[in-house]
C-alpha cells in the first residue's frame, strides 16, 4: 500500500472514528442513517418510521421466570399449525419435513470388504463393537441413547467439509451437503425421540462428553484423510445400528423390554399413529439407519471408483 | 474387564474372523444372512431376492467420458419436474426450498454498539473492511464472490457446535441448527450464483484458500469462547454485506457495471421472472444479507440478556 493510500485510509478510520461518516468505497461520504442516542439502539428517524423495539417472551417451560428480552432486531417465527388448527408444537422441525419411513427397506443388507480399505473399516467397527456390546448388554435404551450421541456427528463433519471444498473450489455440490446434514439432524432426532423416554445418568453423559470429544476430531481427520474410508466406517457403523435396533425389537416382542407409549414428537415427526408404541418408533429408526448405512456405502462406492460425489446427485430426502 | 470375559471375546472375535458367526448381545449365534462369493457384494439369496447391482451414469457434463459405476447401494435421486413438467434441474436445491426474497426489508438498519462486546465487535469489523474495500476498489463481482466464500463459513461452524451441543447435554436446540445452517447454504448458493456470471482468477483462488482456512479457525474459536460475540461480529458483518451490495446497485443503475442477464440458478432459487437481470439478483441477494444480519443481532441480544438461544424459537425459513 502506498504511503498516500495509507494517510488516507488513516485519516478515514479517525473521522469515522469520531462518527462523522460511515466510509463507501467510491471515496465519498455515506450519510449515516442511524445514529442513535438510545441504549435500545433506535433513532430518532427509526422512531417515526419503524416499529418500537421487539419484545419476545421464552418459550421455556416456566414462563413466569423467563424474561421478556428487548430487541430491536426480534424476529418471530411464523405461526404454523396441525391440520386440525391446533398449534405445532415444534421449533427444530416443519410440518413438511416430517415423513412416513419405508420400513420395507432390507435390514439384513451387508456391504462385503473387498479391498484393504474395505476390511480396515469393517474390523475397525467390529473392534469397537465389542466392548459396547459387553458395557450395554441388554440396556438397549441407554445403549441407543449414548450410540445416537456419536451416530450424529458423520453427517455435520462431512457435511461441513464438503460446504468448505465448494466455497473454496467454487463448484457445485451435487446435493450431498444437504444429504449428509439431513443425516445428522435425523440421528439427532433419534436422540430428541429418546431423551423423551429416558434420562441419562451422570456418568452416561460424562462418556458422551469424552466420547465426542474424540470421535469429532478423528473423523474429522479421516474424513480429510480420505473420504471414502469416513463413508465405508460410517456404512458399516450403520450396519451395527440395524443390528442392535433389531436386538431391541426382538426384546420388546419378547416381553423383556417394556413397550411403552410413543413419544409425541417421534409421532410427529415420523408420521405415526396416535396409538402407536416403541416398537413403532424403534422400527422406524430402524429403517433410517439403514437408509444412512446405503447412502454412505454408496458415497464410498462412487470415490471408489474414482469419481467425485458432486458428479452423482445425491439422494436428498431418500427415508 | 474380568478374565473369563476377556477370553470370551477374543475366542468370539476368533471365531467371526474365520466367518462362522455374527455376534449377538445376547450371546447367541446370529447367521450371517450375506457372505457374499463375488465382489460386487451380491450374494446367491440376494441374486433370487433383490435387484441387480445399481448402475449409475455421473451427470457431469461429458457423459462420454464418465463411466457407469455399478453399487448395489446405488440410490437413485427422486424425479423431480417444473410445473411446466421439464426436468428440475438442480442437485443442491428441490423446488419447495426456492422462494420470493422480501425485498421491502430495511437495508439501513444498523445495530448501535451500545457495550465492550459490542464495539470490540463493531471495530473488528471496521478494521478489516477498510483493506477490503481498498483491494477490491469497484470491482464488485469479485468482492462478492470472494466476501460470499467468507460469508459462508459462521452459519455452517455456529450450526456444527450447537448440534455437537444439543448431542452432548441430551437437550432440544429451538431450531437454531437448523436456522444457522440454512444461512450458511444461502450464502453459499449466493456464490453458485455469482460462479455463473464471473470467474475467479487463480490468485483470488489462492486468496480465498488462505482465508477461509484463517476465518474457519478464528470464527470457531470465538464461538467457543463467545457466541454472543460472534453473532455480533456476523451481525456486522451483515451490516457491511448490505452495503457493498447497495455500492454494487448504484454502480448498476449508473451503468458503471453491466446489468448482465440473471443466471438460470438465480431465476430458479429466488422465484425470479425469466427475463430479471443482475439488478434484480443483487437486490435479492441484499434482502438475504439484511435477513442475515437480523438473525445475528437477535442470536446476540438473546445471549446478552442472559438468555439460552433454545430458550426462544429461530425464525427458521426467515426471508
Amino acid at each position: 500500500m502506498s504511503r498516500s493510500a495509507a494517510v488516507k485510509m488513516s485519516g478515514l478510520l479517525m473521522r469515522q472514528l469520531r462518527g462523522e461518516f460511515s466510509f463507501s468505497p467510491r471515496g465519498g461520504l455515506v450519510q449515516v442513517c442511524h445514529w442513535s442516542s438510545m441504549a435500545s439502539g433506535t433513532t430518532k428517524e427509526e422512531e417515526k418510521t419503524h416499529q418500537p423495539p421487539h419484545t419476545l417472551v421464552g418459550e421455556t417451560g416456566d414462563k413466569a421466570k423467563t424474561k421478556a428480552i428487548v430487541s430491536y432486531w426480534g424476529v418471530d417465527p411464523p405461526k404454523i399449525s396441525n391440520q386440525d388448527g391446533t398449534p405445532w408444537r415444534w421449533n427444530c422441525f416443519r410440518p413438511w419435513e416430517t415423513y412416513s419411513a419405508d420400513t420395507s427397506i432390507d435390514v439384513k443388507k451387508h456391504h462385503l470388504p473387498t479391498n484393504f480399505m474395505d476390511k480396515f473399516a469393517y474390523w475397525t467397527v467390529q473392534t469397537l463393537k465389542y466392548p459396547t456390546y459387553l458395557f450395554f448388554q441388554r440396556r438397549h435404551m441407554c445403549h441407543a441413547m449414548l450410540l445416537e450421541t456419536v451416530a450424529a456427528v458423520p453427517g455435520m463433519v462431512g457435511g461441513m467439509l464438503l460446504h468448505c471444498k465448494s466455497l473454496r473450489r467454487f463448484e457445485q455440490s451435487g446435493g450431498w451437503i444437504k444429504a449428509l446434514l439431513e443425516e445428522a439432524e435425523n440421528e439427532r432426532m433419534h436422540l430428541m425421540t429418546f431423551i423423551e423416554l429416558s434420562n441419562p445418568k451422570w456418568y452416561e453423559r460424562a462418556l458422551v462428553f469424552a466420547v465426542q470429544g474424540v470421535f469429532f476430531n478423528a473423523y474429522f481427520l479421516a474424513y480429510l484423510a480420505s473420504p471414502k474410508l469416513a463413508h465405508r466406517i460410517v456404512g458399516y457403523l450403520e450396519e451395527e445400528a440395524v443390528n442392535s435396533y433389531t436386538e431391541f425389537l426382538i426384546d420388546i416382542e419378547k416381553g423383556e423390554f417394556e413397550n411403552l407409549p410413543a413419544p409425541a414428537i417421534a409421532i410427529d415427526y415420523w408420521r405415526l399413529p396416535a396409538d402407536s408404541t416403541l416398537k413403532d418408533v424403534v422400527t422406524v429408526i430402524r429403517a433410517d439407519e439403514a437408509h444412512h448405512r446405503d447412502l454412505n456405502h454408496f458415497a464410498s462406492d462412487i470415490q471408489c471408483q474414482g469419481h467425485e460425489l458432486k458428479e452423482f446427485a445425491a439422494p436428498i430426502g431418500y427415508h
